[in-house]
């Protein structure tokens, strides 16, 4: 069984592409939920939700929500003069609505969130890092900002000076999470953000420890290709926090965490066992054959 | 100023009509929550919403939701296996998100509905009874229900024995109705079911009393015609509570609140005026002609 740590839609695109490798029952993902948001009443968990339609193969081509689905509710909101910053279709919001009325029935963040999972036909876990809630905050010249506003509202332009993980001190790791790190073979950190996808879930207390107990060796797939972030706001937030936006930057971003990397390029002076390989993911044929490099690397640290 | 007390259909026909003759700013509809329901997490107002409906122009032809709404999000809770009981528009549900959001804020029932009928562009009040949670059950052989279950499961077949209004003694009117009946013109109790429609707004304490100590005339209008009801389960309702289904019935169910009664027969020994008319609202004219027919009832009862 492997987990994966997962954030954005680098984490996303290869938990979909370790799901098709290892089939059904064989994958957790434990998924940031520190950009969570509370739309229109609705709690939208914007990271379990894209890997969960990844994993369920319809995401859509815009990179978040679900393919092909409409707006009737947003358009009605907007007509009615409500904000429109953050928009969601009607499928997506469903599945917002199933998790929200759990949530104010009393059931935790991991159980309402497997109830988005199932009826999409997906045999994988999706576990929110915790059930307590934890909230990123950019800090930029112009103040402090809830990650989502941050992103959407300034899109992203305002320099990053730094984050804030509010309410990770008092956090507590999703039990299923925990167990998924005890059985783990693999586990494995997506090529998302270090600091604001995967930070996060190291923030949690108890979740770092249990990466470092675990049997399974732990691999973490580079977010930088041609020294770059593919998508979203990677860059800044990696200078921001001081950390060079290379493959040793992740090595160090991680601190001691990784008994593996892959990325496009080598690192010297490191103990961590680094694998060089195309690591950009832009079909599903490039997804595969990453994901086989993760898992034939995870299998050589394991023996 | 005109007040109606409305529940379900046939209230806000007449209040539409009644909106139709007097112009913005001079209708206030008190309206029933008894039957206010959660559904998917999302707070519904089926009385308070089938009046603004009305008042905007834009009740389907069903009876109930938005004209020309689709049901997108609706079908994906289908889909996904979500009890399917109670079914929304997307516009429908938009309209009960802001109102849900408020809600979850802190806001009072009565402004969350508040900016429901803004945005619809209605210049009349829309006064939920109370901001406390009132509940109508039914009382079947097969034991209690909520009322929305009751009408949605049962369809509503089973035999009605009595029906009790939970959490009426413990509310407070809200106070936005209490101001519109102490500045009313004419009060006006709508052709709706005595027992299920109107009777929680009467159980609210301080309702019944501000009726009475009002300037303004109290007219009813009697939901029957031909003896029955034109629509709805009020025949059921009125044997179970051992009331007529006739206008010496109405007056009786009012038990001395009336000034006046618009209906389509005449009532012997009552000091209530009786104007008798036809009181079917099939069309836009018909309606119109009935809501003139009650302010001038009203207008000679006050001088």
């Amino acid at each position: 069984m492997v987990v994966v740590l997962a954030g954005g839609t680098g984490g996303a695109k290869l938990a979909a592409a370790l799901y098709h490798q290892l089939g059904p029952g064989e994958l957790a993902v434990i998924a940031n939920t520190a950009d969570d948001v509370e739309v229109h009443g609705v709690h939208v968990s914007p990271d379990p939700d894209l890997v969960t339609y990844w994993l369920a193969g319809i995401i859509d081509e815009r990179g978040w929500g679900i393919r092909g689905d409409s707006w009737r509710v947003m358009e009605a909101l907007e007509a009615a003069g409500r904000p429109a910053w953050f928009r969601l279709g009607d499928r997506d919001l469903a599945m917002c609505l199933i998790r929200t009325e759990l949530l104010r029935s009393g059931r935790r963040l991991t159980e309402a969130h497997a109830a988005v999972v199932d009826p999409l036909g997906v045999h994988a876990e999706v576990i929110p890092m915790s059930d307590d809630e934890v909230r990123i905050y950019v800090q930029t010249p112009d103040g402090s900002r809830p990650f989502q506003e941050f992103m959407n509202l300034e899109h992203p332009t305002a320099p990053v000076e730094t984050v804030s993980i509010r309410g990770a001190a008092e956090a507590a790791p999703s039990p299923e999470a925990l167990a998924a790190i005890e059985r783990a073979d693999a586990i494995v950190i997506g090529p998302s953000n270090p600091i604001i996808s995967i930070g996060p879930i190291l923030a949690v207390p108890g979740i770092r420890d249990a990466l470092r107990a675990a049997a399974a060796p732990v691999v973490a797939v580079s977010p930088f290709v041609g020294g770059r972030a593919v998508k979203g706001p990677t860059d800044a937030f990696m200078a921001a926090a001081g950390f060079e936006r290379s493959a040793g930057g992740i090595i160090a971003a991680y601190d001691g965490l990784l008994d593996g990397l892959v990325a496009d390029e080598d690192v010297a002076g490191t103990p961590v066992r680094v694998e060089t390989t195309d690591t950009l993911m832009d079909d599903t044929d490039a997804r595969v054959r990453l994901a086989s490099v993760v898992l034939e690397v995870a299998s050589r640290l394991s023996s």
